[in-house]
């Protein structure tokens, strides 16, 4: 209980807790990976209270784990080797609001919806729009994304600048204000994406972008998943202006309807956003419509009502609680790999015919747009047999993946989960990454056992020896 | 000659010269950089040539130094430790074209013309459009953009995967075919604008994109470039469309004419370029013109017929060289800062006032939609103290842009010019880009000399230590 008083001193008694309660909350994600409880749990408000406990964790060969609000999907916020839990819900002011920038700067415990809210006044947005209300702390360390990345990318394209804290106590800034810059090696995409493996991030600015003068909204049914997958190749090589543009599967409709009680016609459907001014809308929208009846499209409904497109969204939105919710006894395993384009028809019908040869309960939704999708399957934890099932077939789908140029993880990140796919999707460059982990965290103290295995990280990188 | 005779042993004799003319060609780029020599060219046509080259020039301490075509603007392709050119001229095939993934697969040597005129037949484009008509590889290793940037970003937004040679002799990849990957480090954008510093490019994979198909250009006057810039942030802060928005002042209007018989109106302007379908730019247009006004535009002109559009880009895109080629006894020294879009009026105000009073001849241009701007300074350079007032010129604007949160480089990176100011922006992240040079090239003989100089690189990053 050392650890407990020093903490203590160094913040105050209110941001270190040792409480059971408190410990268990940082036990665990919105994954199937097993809990793990922190030693300890620290609230820092500042940089300087951030730097103190890694300074802390440093001198004592402590493990740090960061932690938004839990929402991750591969047990990055699991502190698997216990230490310290540094959760970032008291650091969540808005810090700088710059509107003729298109530019804001955040502490990384501001959450998506928090911020759009304050956006909002100025005729501002930010896109990117993982289901849960993530912070975007947590949404930069897993370069997550959403249903808007087709239109404005990942997390990698908004973060322009970051605050880290390095393991010796530095404090650097990672870019600047600029939209572009050739100065100096890229940090800061180094630094999104890294899972708090590199550093702690203590601020953020990011880019933010106006709210379109129009949006429409549309539902496109298909006879199949793959005819889905071939119109959205169409739509998206056409020019047309799509916001968003996501593929559901029956399955994923029959448990949206059931969950939000909407009435959407029970088949394969592509979600479809398309903004711009009011003319161009409508003129895309009518060339979206010919594009589509080529696919056999059996019904297309379009609409610019704002309560029906929230719905809509919101449906979308919360699809994977639509399935976890009213399976509490059941796990579910969340498959996240993104692929070229043209690959999407051809993977996402593999998968439809192996959940089925396998007799699981299984959905597949996702960002077409980026050739990203997602199979959620249930299954029972109790049942050894049914988890091995589950795990075979996310294993059958990057394999597909990375047989078609793809990658494992599209904007879940590597966690737990996709560690064991990193060398055979990065091949010598994994070394390149092991490497800057060492330079940047040579006692491998920064969220332990995260995207590189254990065995992987105590093996020297070629580059060292 | 042990070098000349070993190299053509492991190449063939045409691929290996020591003639005068040809090192004397590979001694200089477009940037008032004095040339140096290098000992050797050598011209690969495959990867396997590359690793022969870099496997050699590793085992005996030699530098390499990538060469394209010479357009760079920091001196980046100046061998100015000698050692080993590679240029990149016979490795110029476009590998593999995807239409449906938008997607493109290069060698380094293929110029971004080539490029297009190959994607044009399949109704794609290559946005990134550096003035000079350069070579992929070197656009690369610079992060380079132009004037669509504020509609495509630049390099890096493009790069989706390279394939790197390692000074170990390992090929490597960085990326995938997926337009988006949240797994491991980003190590593309590392690679990204390194200049030569951390491994040599044998093929590099694009995201490509639809031609629009309406497109609209006009020119809009103003009264100072002040006015310019400010109608600019409101431009881009309104929602429209913008394909392309240049600044270009009075001194470079009346140059452009000068050079291609133009007949343009010689006061500040904007060059502007609306893109979308064909009733949103009509829209766009409108509201255009509505904004401008605002902002005492006194004349706009905007056209789509597609020849006279031509015209007016291409007379942007050879601005530089309208200064150049005529004073072919001037050097001519470029600044290439980029800052907050708000900061942008008051930065080209500040740099007209500092060339007028430094009674030096100087225009301004740039890509106001990001922020970043040039400027051209003639002087005489025979003349020390012409050269110094042109130097101290751009120091008090680079000075200026850090002070605004910019960057000292938008888009030609720092090769040898920008060194010194690369602590002054980048603080204590210098030392993790140091490092990371360390890890990649420990003998410091991947283009030695840029980015870094001699004193940071011999000093080990403190992360070492």
């Amino acid at each position: 209980m050392d650890c407990y008083k020093e903490l203590k001193s160094l913040l105050t008694d209110d941001q270190v807790s040792i409480n059971e309660t408190i410990l268990r909350e940082h036990s665990f994600d919105e994954s199937s990976h097993p809990p793990v409880f922190p030693s300890i749990v620290v609230f820092p408000h500042t940089t300087l209270d951030i730097q103190k406990v890694v300074d802390y964790a440093n001198k004592n060969m402590l493990p740090i784990t960061p932690y938004g609000i839990g929402s991750g999907l591969e047990g990055q916020a699991i502190p698997i080797k216990q230490g310290i839990s540094i959760d970032f819900q008291q650091m969540n002011n808005i810090l700088e609001i710059r509107p003729e920038d298109l530019v804001v700067r955040v502490q990384p415990g501001v959450t998506r919806e928090q911020l759009n809210r304050t956006l909002k006044k100025h005729g501002l947005f930010f896109p990117i729009d993982p289901g849960a209300d993530a912070t975007i702390g947590g949404m930069a360390s897993t370069n997550a994304s959403g249903t808007t990345a087709v239109r404005y990318g990942a997390m990698r394209q908004q973060v322009l600048d970051m605050e880290v804290v390095l393991i010796n106590g530095k404090v650097i800034r990672t870019g600047s204000l600029a939209s572009k810059s050739s100065s100096g090696y890229n940090i800061t995409n180094l630094f999104v994406g890294s899972e708090g493996t590199l550093g702690v991030f203590s601020e953020i600015t990011l880019k933010v972008h106006g709210i379109p003068e129009t949006i429409s909204a549309g539902r496109a049914c298909f006879q199949s998943v793959k005819e889905c997958g071939e119109a959205a190749v169409a739509l998206l090589t056409s020019g047309v202006s799509i916001g968003r543009i996501e593929l559901v599967d029956e399955r994923s409709i029959i448990q949206m309807n059931k969950y939000h009680e909407t009435s959407f016609e029970e088949r394969p459907t592509l979600f479809i956003e398309i903004t711009g001014n009011a003319s161009g809308v409508q003129h895309d929208v009518s060339f979206t419509k010919e594009i589509l009846e080529e696919y056999n499209c059996s019904s297309l409904f379009f609409e610019s009502d704002s309560k029906k497109r929230a719905l809509l969204w919101r449906a979308r939105h919360e699809l994977s609680y639509a399935f976890r919710h009213p399976y509490p006894h059941l796990s579910v395993l969340g498959t996240d790999v993104c692929v070229p384009l043209s690959s999407l028809p051809r993977i996402v019908e593999m998968t439809r015919k192996e959940i089925d040869s396998l007799h699981l309960d299984g959905a597949i939704f996702g960002h077409v747009g980026d050739g990203n999708f997602h199979t959620l399957i249930l299954f029972d934890p109790n049942s050894p047999s049914e988890r091995e099932k589950a795990e075979r077939l996310n294993e059958t789908i990057v394999s597909f993946a990375l047989k078609c140029g793809g990658t494992c993880t599209g904007e879940h990140g590597v966690g737990l989960g996709k560690q064991k796919f990193q060398r055979l999707e990065h091949g010598d460059s994994l070394d390149i990454m092991i490497g800057i982990k060492h330079l940047l965290d040579p006692n491998n103290l920064l969220n332990p056992g995260k995207i590189f295995s254990d065995t992987e990280i105590e093996s020297l990188s070629s580059f060292q020896k």
